[in-house]
């Protein structure tokens, strides 16, 4: 029996649920977490509402292997994430030396150390940093919860940091196909090559663009063979069925012969 | 007391999780929610996994007064959300009628309603049915649950057709400000004008441009004096600390002198 790992991600942010900002980082995560074959189990978007954040970080982070948070440990009265994880978790929220430091190093001089500014160095006890070359004040981590700011680029540098030490499986393997053909055309082949390679997960994306409708199939596997196989199955079945191949990407790679 | 209706989404698709796809779903539905007045209280993403897709409806319709999912509704293999909202309800996933002369106007002719077809005109019984003019088959509504197309022009579609009937409260106006200060600079004094404007919530959205920093501060509320009062405020306050507003949109109104 292969392991499996499995994260989840949490979206801490007001301005996420009121349709003002577009979420990208859960597909950054998304993508990440994948490549190092580690199952992406579920996200949730709540507010900036302490039990709200409770609640969720409970439930998830039981049923996962990582916990990925992101939003609300900035300088501001709406970032409530680090002060919500130390109640949370029972631990204090106290000035961190280390973040102190860290602080320090990016604004330069002690004078620049305002109140606000400390706000982010105040960190739950026993807590480990997560480095922010960007803007200088760390995220951290708690058991395996990983607490990361909601700026994009501040949480990809963040998350550049935690990746090297997950535990991750197998990359998952992932090829693609688009073609011109409905997808009522091909569902009923469709579903009988799933039934043919039950390793491997095929899903089917519909389109629409410019009124020409079409369909994206994607096969997804850790292991090559099967992959590859119910890749030439599907490119079968869309050429018997006169659709033409707007695209394919194949990571994976056919039989040495 | 104001009533307040509040909504959640469910995401149900793989390929979001999988990092292949930007999910655009919740932002728009999102807007179009804040603007009939009704809170988005929570947004899931799940797999197209019959269990999590249950645990989360079950979880999500008793906090909510709508909810609405997106995917999973299609011919394929893969589109397990009717059967399993027809679990879940302990519906039969039944032949619909109405369903069957949707795909037909669609399809224009008999012979092009194949079971693949067909598949998407099976509705769980007594479930009222929502239009696709798009590509014909439609989504349904069981209680407070909402189920939709996935590929966002068919939801968009969907939801125009919900938006109208649903109960909501008086839309929230929205006033932001974009200037070239560090959070840090302001998040005190911010912080002083969420206590002296408590009707109002106030939420700060720091970003790195091009190097540059800024923060975007966002004023929420359904009353418009307070709204104006406090956007006012915050806009002093920037000039005080020597920033410079680059956008501010204003939804509230003056008062009349």
């Amino acid at each position: 029996m292969v392991q499996t790992y499995r994260a989840a991600i949490l979206i801490i942010g007001n301005e996420i649920l009121s349709g003002r900002t577009q979420d990208t980082n859960t597909s950054w995560i998304a993508t990440k977490l994948s490549e190092r074959g580690i199952e992406l189990f579920e996200v949730r978007v709540v507010p900036d509402i302490e039990d709200r954040i409770i609640t969720a970080v409970n439930e998830l982070r039981g049923r996962v292997d990582y916990l990925f948070t992101t939003g609300g440990i900035g300088p501001t009265h709406d970032d409530i994430t680090s002060a919500t994880m130390a109640k949370l978790f029972q631990r204090d929220l106290a000035l961190n030396p280390q973040a102190r430091t860290m602080l320090l190093n990016h604004y330069k001089a002690e004078s620049e150390l305002t109140p606000a500014r400390l706000r982010m160095a105040h960190i739950p006890q026993g807590a480990r940093l997560i480095p922010n070359p960007i803007s200088g004040a760390p995220g951290f981590q708690i058991e395996n919860v990983y607490v990361m700011a909601g700026v994009p680029s501040i949480m990809k540098c963040m998350l550049d940091h935690i990746l090297p030490e997950l535990k991750g499986g197998d990359p998952i393997l992932c090829n693609s196909v688009t073609f011109d053909l409905a997808e009522s055309v091909i569902a009923e082949e469709l579903g009988e090559l799933q039934k043919i390679h039950p390793q491997v997960s095929i899903g089917s994306y519909p389109y629409l663009r410019a009124g020409e409708v079409g369909v994206s199939i994607v096969l997804r596997s850790p292991d090559n063979d099967p992959l590859h196989r119910a890749s030439l199955d599907v490119i079968n079945m869309i050429e018997r069925s006169g659709g033409k191949i707007h695209a394919a990407s194949l990571q994976s790679a056919g039989p040495r012969t």
